[in-house]
């Protein structure tokens, strides 16, 4: 079993709506409230030779790069921690608040608790103007397929290219990205956390429509050699760019760093290079 | 190391105004925001017998009364799930909806984990007019000390005394008596998750006053013998009652279930019974 097929049954219990973007979106005056919570620990989310302060800055930047991913603007967050030992409380904390500062976003609060792992949760609050909202549903045929960045960094770094550490370890969220594109007319988006390709099954997930994506269009992690690195942008996890469609007649969109990697298509489906796209990435499994 | 400590390391970090509250408190249009995160887990917060609806219930509930001990109004859950096994997943969220609904609450989102410990952390958003919010912070020289229900049932459950079973696996958050009592002019108000002493040590932490309780006025749970009883309400955890203070000129206040427990002092200090309460309770600790 893994985690979009349980999924399915918090669909059945708390309504399918409430699942399908990174963010919960609630009334906030004329303005929508964004919310979103995740949780990390030490054995599948904090890499090996990842520091305290690091575990703490990644805790909040994947939750600030949710919010980003909706076109809003983060403004708080709070922190749960399970803490194995209570020496590291500070450098995460010391961590998590930089990158909060970074991004303009003011912890609020907390809990902290004993833990036999290493556990940190954070939860993200954030705003965004009605018409600038981009949720994972709203592409359209004919869009274009985009992505900021370059994917594939994060796994490349986890099989030793070393190059590639400062994107594992301290993932950069694309809130300035998000909102420059909510701006421009972007109709979907969503933050790539567990590879491109579970992210475009996430997608049709949310959409009618259907995705085709060309590999060769791929920006690829330097220093790894082609196959290995296409393998890892499709099929990796950990990186926190975008992923978002957009008319073709909105681009290009000024001020962005991104690639047009495919086409939105009017069949519901996932190809790659013209055959259908194996639906893999990170994901949790249960056996 | 206990929590209580280490929360001073999060204090000089992130700010001392952050940490005193049961909720962060977050402008809202003309209302104010609150918004409260905790973490449970099995070894530490799921008592033996528990059923997994139980977990999910007791894990929304001690959010929302967080989000009830500042008087305001339940609106909104997030809730995070580290699954051990994944067939617990349903009944865990069934058992969070339910409790929810009762009080009014819609879960808006989330994230599934796979976890070595089944971990759950609830992210809670509520509502309050600014002249109905209750702080830690507002007790005054004079005002009396009051609980809701009876505090010591969850302990008495821990240790044997069946009878009081259901207050330990399916706690009742006080929603309506927080909402009654910030009408009614409470002066300060939290809920009472690790005793009544660290409770009143809390809000010592948060006050410039002290406070003075007799160990008479306890309502104590039934069936239990009178020294035990005393010994649970005092520094036994789960309970989930409200402490809070009151001005006497505003007594009595219809419609809520309390006991005056003692008076508000000038002295800066936590007595029973004339002398300095023992500041112990249910605390997370480190060696």
């Amino acid at each position: 079993v893994d985690d979009r097929e349980l999924l399915q049954d918090v669909m059945a219990i708390i309504g399918k709506d409430q699942c399908l973007d990174d963010c919960a979106v609630l009334p906030y005056g004329d303005d929508y409230l964004v919310a979103t919570t995740d949780m990390l620990h030490e054995t599948t989310d904090f890499p090996p030779g990842m520091t305290n302060w690091q575990a703490g800055w990644m805790s909040a930047a994947v939750t600030i790069s949710d919010i980003a991913s909706m076109g809003a603007i983060p403004a708080y967050l709070l922190i749960a921690v399970g803490l194995d030992r209570w020496e590291r409380l500070r450098e995460i904390m010391q961590g998590a608040k930089d990158c909060c500062d970074r991004y303009g976003t003011a912890i609020v609060g907390g809990d902290i608790d004993r833990h036999g792992e290493l556990t940190v949760v954070t939860t993200g609050l954030g705003r965004v103007e009605k018409d600038r909202i981009v949720r994972r549903c709203g592409s359209r045929v004919g869009d274009a397929i985009c992505i900021t960045g370059t994917t594939g960094q994060a796994q490349a770094a986890l099989e030793g290219f070393h190059l590639h550490d400062t994107a594992l370890f301290e993932p950069q969220p694309r809130v300035r990205e998000g909102r420059v594109l909510g701006a421009a007319g972007a109709t979907s988006m969503m933050d790539i956390s567990d590879g491109i390709a579970l992210s475009l099954y996430d997608l049709l997930t949310a959409n009618d429509c259907g995705y085709s994506i060309r590999t060769v269009l791929l920006p690829l992690p330097g220093e790894v050699p082609e196959a290995a690195a296409r393998e890892m942008a499709l099929f990796g996890g950990g990186d926190y760019e975008l992923i978002f469609t957009c008319p073709k007649n909105r681009l290009p969109v000024s001020g962005v760093e991104y690639h047009v990697i495919g086409d939105v298509i009017a069949d519901h489906e996932v190809l790659a290079d013209g055959r259908p796209l194996e639906k893999r990435g990170y994901q949790h499994r249960w056996e």
